[in-house]
């Protein structure tokens, strides 16, 4: 009875919610510098890591690079210390938590760490987020995919990978939306959270992925929407913005209708390069 | 432009798709037999696993049991075959992928597994889908939780815990997404699939826990509501069905207005057993 009173309670805050989205809908937001900030970059030596690393580069923050790869970070690095910023690498195997920690340690700048761009996610945040708590500042980036909201399917012969795929983009999707709750629970609203949500990248990992539907998107292009996603610290981007359509018709569209639509899109690609195939 | 007009056709499709949902609310489906079939269930030692092997013991089914702990899986055999069911009992941890393979060749009744409850999802359903394919027959079981749609939140002191715990429960709704989607695109529809999301159900993993708008589930009501919905091949099913509600409004309903209801939910537990707290 108590509870149900304070939910009647709720209205006028509800009537206030509505307002305040109307006005941020109306009126854009202006975007935040990050000139001088520190900002990790995981996974920094391809693709959308070292286009994400780029853009930064260009708006004078303080990189720390990190990949498996040392041919490929010393290559971003280059290219990053040419657009004028200061960089450090580390070649980190971020599936490992333990270098994950070593890495965090040697680095003592990565104090005020600003962006977290994602692999082994769970393990990166939690070496830095205690410290981005203590300064309530921060702002913490959980890749994930169109795939992790809903899955992608027709690509028969790698039914495995797909489950698996999905998977980890649900759970990363997941992971930003508990990190961002509980930030707001316990009222470190210093600390920004954005979920990255593409479809198809041309990274190389999948060869010559095809939609009928949908473009296949560049790294520049995508790294160039996260930006302005992170500088306006909108929690969730998708790429491309029609993406939310697709998603709005999920919840709305009966099963029979969404798999016709599926076989319609007809995802198509020739391999998925390191996937030791079918069965 | 042939993708358009494709869209275009598909709107009788549409129609019919919106029949058919209507006519499946408006008739109820009539519960399959599953006497005789053999089922999986892992986890079957404690808990929800053990209150769904009961469940499925009183239906004449063949229970293959798995769990880590020994004495928890003969207890609930000894009460299965007090029902009338046969049994068999393995030791898996079902955490090692080795383990769950080599229980898997041990025991050839599996062929026919009928329905795979959730610990190591991934691994099990792997090696048991293959012969389920060839059989076009059985029932795949993903446990997960309300924190797979909707993250639960107020739990200060347990960030780390909640987080990661959401992204497992997300990661195993994707999961059940992906593989429902795949089947279907393998034209596999003798295969079934059900995605359980109960709130908080009193196992004794989480000592204590108390919500203000939502009653604590205990086992044996969670089992026999996922019977139900296996019996009618039901896809997702939430426990209670009110979370639907809950579910609805957070897809309309803005942050701040969410965040109010978060704290008036008030989620609290004195400990989660086994978590080594905090940071």
């Amino acid at each position: 009875m108590h509870a149900a009173l304070e939910l009647l309670g709720l209205l006028p805050l509800l009537l206030l919610s509505y307002l305040e989205a109307l006005a941020r809908l109306l009126l854009p937001s202006r975007p935040k510098s990050v000139q001088g900030e520190t900002v990790l970059v995981t996974g920094a030596g391809h693709g959308l890591g070292r286009a994400t690393a780029l853009e930064f580069a260009q708006r004078c923050c303080c990189l720390v690079l990190w990949d498996v790869n040392q041919h490929g970070i010393e290559e971003t690095a280059a290219e990053c210390k040419r657009l004028g910023a200061t960089v450090h690498t580390f070649v980190v195997d971020c599936s490992k938590r333990e270098e994950i920690y070593r890495a965090a340690e040697k680095d003592h700048q990565i104090e005020q760490t600003f962006a977290v761009n994602i692999l082994a996610h769970f393990w990166t945040t939690k070496a830095f987020l205690p410290t981005m708590m203590k300064n309530n500042h921060g702002h913490i980036v959980t890749v994930s995919s169109a795939a992790g909201h809903m899955p992608a399917s027709f690509m028969l012969s790698y039914w495995l990978f797909v489950i698996s795929f999905s998977s980890s983009k649900f759970a990363a999707v997941g992971f930003h939306k508990a990190l961002t709750q509980e930030l707001s629970a316990l009222g470190k609203d210093g600390i920004k959270t954005t979920c990255l949500c593409p479809i198809f990248i041309n990274t190389g990992f999948v060869k010559n992925p095809k939609m009928r539907l949908m473009p296949i998107l560049e790294p520049d292009m995508v790294a160039k929407k996260l930006l302005e996603g992170i500088l306006i610290n909108q929690k969730m981007i998708f790429v491309p913005s029609s993406l939310n359509i697709f998603l709005f018709m999920e919840k709305i569209l009966p099963e029979r209708a969404l798999a016709a639509l599926n076989k319609l899109q007809a995802i198509q690609f020739d391999k998925v390069v390191g996937y030791r195939n079918k069965e």
